[in-house]
Parts: structure tokens; C-alpha cells; sequence
């Protein structure tokens, strides 16, 4: 870096540091990858110390002094701040955001929140095993402790809390009296909604989710749907792993993963039209500006409406169906002869209340991160005790899902997040179902025919929306920002209730 | 590192260095293997600059000033270099060996050299297609010219020559002098032979090579033969690449490629043992030694001679194929059905003079080294000129091989080597088969009734042998005294003379 600082502008020598910072992130994102893929068991030890030693490289090369002083001198410099939408404002500006946090944590309490993580997980498992909350209770005290004392070096605003200065790592600007806003009335409305369908004599047929398909049948049909989605294969993979997610080394390269049942095909399209929405959001980032906020994702929020976009806006649409349900007969034969399209497009719309978050269907899957979200919040608050969260947990189960909890690895310990000491980030899952729902209502509105595209398996035209729309900007506006940029409107839980609702209340006959 | 000196010993902050920046040479390891494997057509660009990234750090951690004062420090500490051979030891001077050759290229040289290496392949593929050395030839001479440049740079002893300096980089230790007292012999025995061999009127059936296969079966027959000689899956991988390679990560994370034609499964299964091999050596270092040169490999040759000696020694054996021809029938079928034990091992042994080295069989191979060494002694000397490398590579290929070179493509434009500026690399594979053929010499005399095992597919023993004799001693003997301390003897050779005309000239009718 230093023998060229001098032909360079301060802020030609901040980017090429967040384009160092991001490369060395790029690697840690490959070997994470290949962890979960490709690699033989024996590779685990020095793959942890691999990516430990990626990561301090990345930290060191960001919260050097120099970036300070360059983005005093960039802040300053009119030429490149003036315009607070241009790439060059924006950079500095989320460059400072990110500068100013990761500079803001002392040493000791990042280092002591990586130990109290990988004990957590370790003790965490163990309570699950066990389903034993209270020897798991010691742990998270320490955890909730310490993620009291983060916020407090995070600091927020005087109308704000503890829990919005954890949010920011997940989803920057968002604050938990801004959740509840919506989430109030999902949740009102979501119970009712709920009652109606679980008192309903009609439901859909569950045939298609126990159909045994050839597992290479499978490999082949849901490729196909993430190719014709627009999900670019030259610039990216798709590989097998226990839970899928997405992942690789910035937007030319971009690697998914999905899993296969023998019985449940939808499963793995599901899972794969999922992750390929991470994935195009990833490949829609824009190539130049790649390495700096303009080329990264504005927040998980915002990622997981991407994801949901596809998965569920699309992949549970009748319209999809009309499309895919044929290609059952081309790809499985008459494996996939009791399944008409009403089948087909019924099995993908079940709801059924259940213990697992992750198992969870389109509707009740909201009701699931509300209630992390309502218990977290009221941690961090002081406003629960650690030991009462069992009883508070089964509670809000029997209230907003009607059922009762058997035990706790069912209950409060199925989820590994708090064990990591991630906190504010539960609620990134339904936001993203928000804004999913509101995106696309836009998207009907200003695409016309679009449902009569997805008939024909044309994709191209909203996928294109997205990008110019929302993967275009990168960080240039925070999710809140961006919603009201795109749709024109603040987030609204109408526009989710009204699709749920829209789509549900029928294939229940109510 | 600064952190924890206070409590260090400075030999425990050497390793400790000597160990980060091995990790960070591991990373790009798994870089490079993705690279060929694994990564879409998009993830090249900045594949580059993740490798050339963690080459600069690794180089920065490895050249510190800290380095220099740690090692005089180590030095002079009589308990950690009394004993030459301990570990400590072993690891001072090998580091001391590394860190002067690293710190005494200037960098403006390791610049021109990358610069020239990178041009170099581009225009030599372009001549290769063109199959015209005239337009390879001016930049093959600023290669030249740089090499010599580098060889001053490193310098080399009295009695020594350029080519040695050049060669240090690959097979530390070796003079082209040594070479010649060696080569020479290996060259008229090999000619004779060849004679031999081209003028008899039997030869082997050459049916095995031609039949065809289905490709999933050839992949599970040699990932089976793969592990039967002790290439540990838990602790690696078998994927496909254009040119089979072993890489990876480090000793517990080793990953191998082979490639598979429908016509040809000798040739899965020699690249594949031959890579097993490679692999066979990184499993055997030591973990404990992981990121030091005691757990590092010798040199080229050494590695040569591991990988050559379960293709060549076991894989073309008739013991390894009265085990193996039966499996033929287990795995391909009635598809395998016209080849008999004798086919099956004459096929694997069939000797044919050629213009390529790459494809030449274990007899004719190490013309192609001698004649590309002879070359490139010469040229570095000043003996001769860079326009003049056809008309003397075509006399060698006359005179060695008996066969007419017909254009430079096929001629002295084949390699890549020169056109990376490698010189003094091509040596290591003939040293390889030598190394190789004198310590099966030696563990089929330590080893009772080890041919007896192969007939029951059993690697076991010999594979122990080398784990014990050649793998744990990382690089604490340089490859000609490692070669003394395992068979007692200088190389020599008589062996690998021994095996071919043992082998050969019964198959042959001679």
C-alpha cells in the first residue's frame, strides 16, 4: 500500500483498504465453504486456525490508523461527499459507520465474546441433548451480560435501547420500537388468520410432501428451476450440505448449497430457490464497486427478502406451478404420477403449527421469530430474567400458536443463535418477509403480466427489477430507506397479511 | 505475534512465525486446487488477486527484520542447535536457508520475473499454436538473461555453476555436476535398451489401452485402488481436473485430482496412483511438526520418488496386477472381458518412443529430462545460443529416441516451464525415478515377501517403510543424504537401470 500512497487520492487509498479488507474476507467466505462441502474431517483444526488468522488480518487492515486519517480527509474533501447519493459518499460514509464500530469494541471483550461463543455453542448442544434449560442458564446469563456491556461500548440514542445497538450489527438503522410496530399487527392478524385456517374441515393434500423421487432426478430438476430463475452458473455453484445456505468470495462468485430428501422434493427446491435469491442479490451487486459498501448487501433483512423473493413470492405461486408442475412428469417419469397441479401447488402451501422454527411453514414462521424477538428484547431490557425464559417461551406458543411445548430442546434451546452470543438478529428473518411482500407487490404493479410470465418460466423481467432496484444501491440507503425508495412507503405488515391471506384463505376454503 | 513475545522463547517465536505464514501459504493452496476444481469461469480475476494477496503477506511474515534477529538468536543457543539433527536444529537451519534466499532477490526482480512469466506463457502459448519458436525466442532470451540475473543473486560456490543456484529453489542441495555423473550412465544404459527393446519383433498386446469403460466405474475402481495403497480419505480428496495434481492444505488435509478418458483407464489409474503418492508423502509428515520445515517436504525429486514408486514400482508390477486384474472384472464386467492377467500388465508397460514427455511411458520419460537439462545447462552457461535450442533439441530426439521431431510444437515448444521462467526444474523428475527405484531396491531387501503382499493387495508394510524412512524426517536431510542414510549409497543408476531392463526385456522377448 505505502509505496503507492502518493500518486493516490485519500479516498483511491480508502477504497484499495476496503478492497484489501474485503479479499481477505473473500477467502475466509471460500474456506468457510469448502468447510461445510468439501473438506475431509481431518482439515477441521487447521481450517478453525485458518480462518481465526483471515480474520485478524481483515480487522488489522480495516481499524489501522490510517483509515482514521483517511476518512477525516476524505469527509472533508466536498468533491467527495457533496453528493450524499454518489458511490464515493456513500463509501465513506458506511466506511466510517464500520471503521467507527469495529474500533469502538476493546480487545478483551471481542476476545472474551469469541471464548463465551464457543463454549456456548459447546454447553448449548449439550443442554439440547440433555433438554435441560437450567444447565445451559449459567452460560446464557454470562452471554446476556456481555452483550450488555457490547452495546454499552456500541452506544445508542437517547430513544432508543440496549438491543438496537446489538440490531445494528445485523440490520444497521432498524430499532426494536420500529419492529414492534409492524410486528404488532402481523402478529394480531397472523393469530387470526391461524385460528381460521387450523378450524377449517378443507386443507390442501400433503401427497406431494411424501413422494419418494430419485435423488439425481432431483440434483437435475431443482439446477434447472435456480438456472431459470436467473441464478448465473458461470458465476457461481450449487453443492450438496447438511443446511443450505450461500456463500463464496464476492458477486462472481457465489457458491449455494441444498440438501436432499428421498421424500420431499420440495424441500430441496425450496431450499434452492432460497438460496439462489441470496445468490442473485449477491451476482446482481455491481462488479465495479465491488469490495466497498456500494458492491455489499444493505443488510440480512434485506438479503433474506431476496431469498424469500424466489422461495416464496415465486416458488409457491400458482402461477410457478402452472410452469413446474409438467416438468415433474419430464424429470421424474411416472414417479410423479398422482401429483396434479393442485396437488403440487397445495403441497407447497401446508400450514401447520409446529415446536421448530426451521421447519416452519410460509405463515407460522413469523409467529416464531416474534417471540425470540419479544423474549431478547426483554432480556436485554432487564425486564425478564435468564430462568423464567422456559415458562415465558411455552407460554407465547400456547398464545399466538396454539400449541404446548413437550419440552425444552423443542422449546427454548432448539436454536443456536443466543449460544453464539447473536443477539438482534431473529428479527432480520420476518423483516425480510416484510419486505419481500411489499417489493413484490411494487414489483406487480410496475411489471405488467407478471404472473402470466411466471406461467411461461420467463423470470428475466422481475430478476432485472431487482437488480436495477434494489442490488444496484448497495449500502447507498439503509433497508427502511430503501423500502420507502422502492415502494414509497414506510414497511407495512399489510402487504405480507395480504398475500398470506390472499393465497391461504382459499386453498382452506374459508 | 507482539503480544505473546515476553513468554517466548525466540526459537518458540520462530516456529511460531515459521507456522503463520505456512498457514497462509496452506490457504492459497486450497485457492489453487478450488481454482482448478471447483470455481466458475467468474471467480478467476479475483482469484488472482486473493492468490497474490496471501503471496505478499506470506512473504511479508517470512522476510520481517524480526526473522533475521530470531534466527541469530536461535543459533546461538547451544540447546536449541547442539544437536544437528534434532528438530530444533534442523528447523534454524532450514529456516536460516529460506529466509537468506527469500531476502536476497531484490524486489524489482521478483517483479520482473512474475511480469516476464506471466507475458512468457502468454506469448509461448501463442508460438506453441503457431508451432514457431521465432516468435518465443526474444522473450526466451530476457528470460534467460534474467535468470542469470537471479542465479548472481543467490550466487553459488567455486566449483559450482549458475544452473546450481536455479536449481536450489527445487532440489536443494543438487549440482548440475552430480546430475551428469549420474545421467550420463542413466543415458547410454537407457539408449541401448531402447534399441533393444525397438528392434525385438514381441512386444506387449496393446488392447488394455484402447478398451472402453464407463466413466462412474473407472471412478470408483481407482478412488478403490487409491485407498487400498493407503491414500487416507479422511484426511483428503479425489476430484477431476484437466491435469491431475496433488495439493491442499497441510498433512491432514491433502487433495489429489486424476482425470479419466472412456478409452484409457491406465491412464485414471496412473495419474491417480501417481497422485496418491504425493499424497501418501504429505499425510506422512508429521502433524506435530505441521508449518516448519520438519514437517515439509524435502524437495522435487523426493516427492518424484514417492509418487513414482506406487505408479511405477507397485502400479506397473505383476504382483500389484495379479491383485488387481480380477477387480477389473468386479468393477467394468463383461466390458473387461478380453483382458487377461498378461494383457492387463503388459498394457501398463508398453514402451513407445514419442515426441511428448508428457504422455512417455517409465522408460522413454527420462530421455525427455535429459535432453531439456543438457539444453538448459548449456544455454545458461553461454554454450549456447536461445536460436539455435531447435536445431540441437531436434539432434537429441534423433540421437537419444531415434525419432524425427516434426515442428517445434511438438518439439522444443511443448513445455511450459521455460516460458514461467523455471529453469532447473525439469532434472527433479528423473531424480525422482532414480531416488525412487533405489529405495524400492532397499525396502524389498528390509521388507521380507514384499512382492508376495502386492499379490494380496497388501500396501501396508511398504507403505510403513516409507512413512518411517523417508515421510517423518521432514526436511531434515537434503535428498542426496536422505538417499545415503535410507539405501546406504550414493544415488546411483543402477537401480532404476536394474528395473527397467528386468521388467522390460522379458516383456519385450529379449
Amino acid at each position: 500500500m505505502t509505496t503507492m500512497t502518493a500518486t493516490r487520492t485519500p479516498y483511491d487509498e480508502l477504497a484499495h483498504i476496503s478492497r484489501s479488507a474485503s479479499l481477505l474476507g473473500g477467502t475466509a467466505g471460500l474456506l468457510g465453504w469448502d468447510q461445510e462441502v468439501m473438506m475431509p474431517p481431518g482439515g477441521l483444526e487447521y481450517r478453525s486456525l485458518q480462518l481465526a488468522q483471515l480474520a485478524r488480518l481483515q480487522h488489522q487492515t480495516f481499524t489501522d490508523e490510517r483509515v482514521g486519517d483517511l476518512l477525516a480527509e476524505c469527509e472533508a474533501d466536498a468533491g467527495v461527499t457533496d453528493d450524499p447519493d454518489s458511490a464515493t459518499a456513500v463509501n465513506v460514509r458506511e466506511l466510517r459507520r464500520d471503521y467507527d464500530r469495529q474500533t469502538r469494541l476493546p480487545a478483551e471483550l471481542v476476545e472474551e465474546e469469541a471464548k463465551l461463543a464457543s463454549l456456548g455453542q459447546h454447553i448449548w448442544q449439550e443442554a439440547r441433548r440433555k433438554s435441560d434449560f437450567t444447565t445451559f442458564r449459567p452460560l446464557l446469563e454470562k452471554i446476556v451480560d456481555l452483550m450488555r456491556r457490547k452495546a454499552e461500548c456500541y452506544g445508542w440514542p437517547d430513544d432508543g435501547e440496549a438491543w438496537d445497538a446489538l440490531a445494528e450489527d445485523y440490520e444497521p438503522g432498524c430499532t426494536a420500537k420500529q419492529i414492534e410496530e409492524v410486528f404488532t399487527p402481523l402478529r394480531d392478524r397472523l393469530r387470526t388468520l391461524l385460528q381460521g385456517l387450523m378450524g377449517s374441515s378443507t386443507k390442501p393434500p400433503n401427497t406431494f410432501n411424501e413422494l419418494p423421487l430419485d435423488l439425481g432426478r432431483q440434483r437435475r430438476f431443482v439446477r434447472g428451476i435456480a438456472e431459470a430463475i436467473g441464478f448465473d452458473f458461470d458465476r457461481g455453484r450449487l453443492d450438496i450440505s447438511t443446511h443450505p445456505f450461500c456463500s463464496g468470495s464476492h458477486c462472481n462468485d457465489v457458491r449455494l448449497t441444498t440438501r436432499f430428501h428421498e421424500c420431499n422434493v420440495n424441500d430441496a427446491l425450496g431450499s434452492t430457490m432460497h438460496e439462489a435469491g441470496h445468490g442473485i442479490y449477491e451476482q446482481g451487486l455491481l462488479t465495479e464497486h465491488v469490495g466497498t459498501p456500494m458492491g455489499s448487501a444493505v443488510s440480512l433483512g434485506i438479503h433474506e427478502s431476496q431469498s424469500r423473493m424466489w422461495e416464496n413470492q415465486v416458488g409457491r405461486s400458482h402461477a410457478f406451478w402452472k410452469w413446474a408442475h409438467p416438468k415433474l412428469r419430464e424429470f421424474f417419469g411416472s414417479a410423479a404420477n398422482g401429483v396434479d397441479l393442485e396437488t403440487a401447488y397445495g403441497g407447497a402451501n401446508i400450514v401447520t403449527p409446529g415446536f421448530i422454527r426451521v421447519e416452519a411453514d410460509e405463515a407460522t414462521y413469523n409467529m416464531h421469530i416474534m417471540i425470540r424477538f419479544e423474549l431478547e428484547r426483554a432480556i436485554l431490557r432487564g425486564d425478564l430474567e435468564v430462568g423464567d425464559i422456559p415458562e415465558v417461551w411455552n407460554a407465547k406458543y400456547r398464545d399466538y400458536l396454539g400449541i404446548d411445548v413437550p419440552d425444552d430442546a423443542r422449546g427454548c434451546l432448539q436454536d443456536i443463535h443466543w449460544s453464539m452470543a447473536a443477539m438482534g438478529y431473529f428479527p432480520t428473518y420476518t423483516l425480510g418477509n416484510l419486505y419481500c411482500a411489499q417489493f413484490f407487490e411494487t414489483a406487480m404493479d410496475q411489471i405488467p403480466g407478471l404472473e402470466a410470465q411466471f406461467e411461461r418460466g420467463k423470470f428475466g423481467d422481475l430478476k432485472q427489477w431487482l437488480n436495477e432496484n434494489i442490488h444496484a444501491h448497495g449500502r447507498r440507503y439503509r433497508a427502511a430507506d430503501l423500502c420507502e425508495h422502492v415502494t414509497g412507503k414506510p414497511l407495512s405488515a399489510d402487504p405480507l397479511m395480504r398475500h398470506l391471506e390472499g393465497k391461504l384463505r382459499p386453498l382452506y376454503g374459508l
